[in-house]
């Protein structure tokens, strides 16, 4: 199933799938945690929002060959983790807000990446176990203030990635019945129609079952943790001259 | 008030104020984020919890001058961030557990450090401000697994900060009409009966009022976000030799 979260003429938050082209949707009712079922209802979408808020985002660095080759340094020998706020989240279609920062300039770069989200708490899983902690797949965009991640935190890259709206999420999540092999997906990123990233998942180091055994040694990963799995190359800072979001409006 | 989480007789989450002795506690009605209200009634606490579970745990090192010195760097000219996973977080008493990986072994140390709960969302907030965003304070500790920190995970601090219970947060929470002046609280963190760390927030580089500005800067602090506000000087990698945390028991 591919599900949508999104509110309804009276702003309430639901759940639904079939989203049609006149934004109405068939009405889901449960809990994607414990089971969603039909209500033979179409209701019209007001609004979507992200298929969740997530309770922890776990990011992997350094996930796809050719995007460790675009900065010019070794394969990881393991997954690089780190974290974003999850008050970064925003929904599909949102404009991305440049921090008032922006005039050091913090070089605001985008990054396409496969989001996995955990459903049962999953706890030192095997690989060969791990897709079965698996509630879903959707898309996200680790938005990354490069200044910020490279040269003013002191090396640590949360605060350049966790800026409001720095991590677009959704809209459909897509249960692991439709997604077989996690590694034969195609992502891509447009900036103002030009393909910025085109690649497959086929390409990463360490592949999604890996990484949720990985990250479940000794740590809970609780109900609701969303991976953002790496992102492929393509990315603003690596072009030649570098190539960062701009205001859609020019400034006052 | 000076309030407290905790599980009842018949399993239920609670809170309460005035902890006695023989583990009875006069019994709150509400929730701390709107308001708590006295029942008129002592009940028996079965365990304490944490005062929360934290939306987010945004953590700042290097946060005491002496601290910054026991490293041999210079002080920071901003507040460095990272984050824990909020599955870290463990209950008052409860034990550290030892990353099965401590083979290597992970150098596993203590860093005490004050800890700020936000109350409303804040953003954007002035440093005079800041401290009406405080719902309260209480104690943590941001037990570190110093070799995952510096050398098993691409520089970035996360993991060695993420293992389960690699965050004992409370019991207590105190609200601000307790503590006018953040900056005059003292903390220590003893290890086996011996005193390890000793110092006061007077010490900070960065006081609490300026960290919840500068962190809210562009960034929505969700209420239930924690925040760690950087260790004293006393840490065990800082000591010759350097001091980590063994098994209470012997190992098999």
């Amino acid at each position: 199933m591919k599900w949508y979260r999104f509110s309804d003429q009276q702003n309430q938050i639901c759940y639904g799938r079939d989203l049609a082209a006149d934004q109405t949707i068939q009405l889901l009712h449960g809990d994607p945690f414990s089971a969603l079922t039909d209500s033979g209802q179409r209701v019209s979408v007001q609004k979507l929002l992200t298929p969740l808020d997530p309770r922890a985002i776990l990011c992997i660095g350094l996930n796809y060959r050719q995007h460790v080759g675009e900065f010019g340094g070794e394969l990881p020998k393991r997954p690089v983790l780190f974290m974003k706020n999850p008050s970064a989240v925003t929904g599909p279609g949102a404009p991305i807000l440049l921090p008032a920062s922006w005039l050091n300039p913090p070089q605001v770069d985008f990054e396409t990446e496969l989001a996995v989200v955990i459903g049962p708490a999953a706890k030192n899983v095997a690989v060969a176990d791990a897709l079965d902690y698996v509630l879903g797949y959707t898309i996200a965009n680790d938005v990354s203030a490069r200044r910020w991640q490279k040269e003013e935190n002191g090396g640590q890259w949360v605060r350049g990635k966790s800026f409001d709206t720095f991590c677009p999420l959704g809209p459909a999540l897509v249960t692991p019945d439709e997604i077989p092999d996690p590694q034969q997906l195609r992502l891509s990123c447009t900036l103002n129609g030009r393909t910025m990233q085109d690649d497959t998942t086929a390409n990463m180091i360490f592949p999604v079952a890996e990484l949720i055994a990985y990250l479940s040694q000794d740590t809970t990963l609780l109900p609701g943790t969303v991976i953002l799995t790496g992102t492929p190359s393509g990315v603003g800072m690596a072009r030649t001259p570098p190539l960062y979001l701009a205001p859609a409006t020019p400034l006052p």
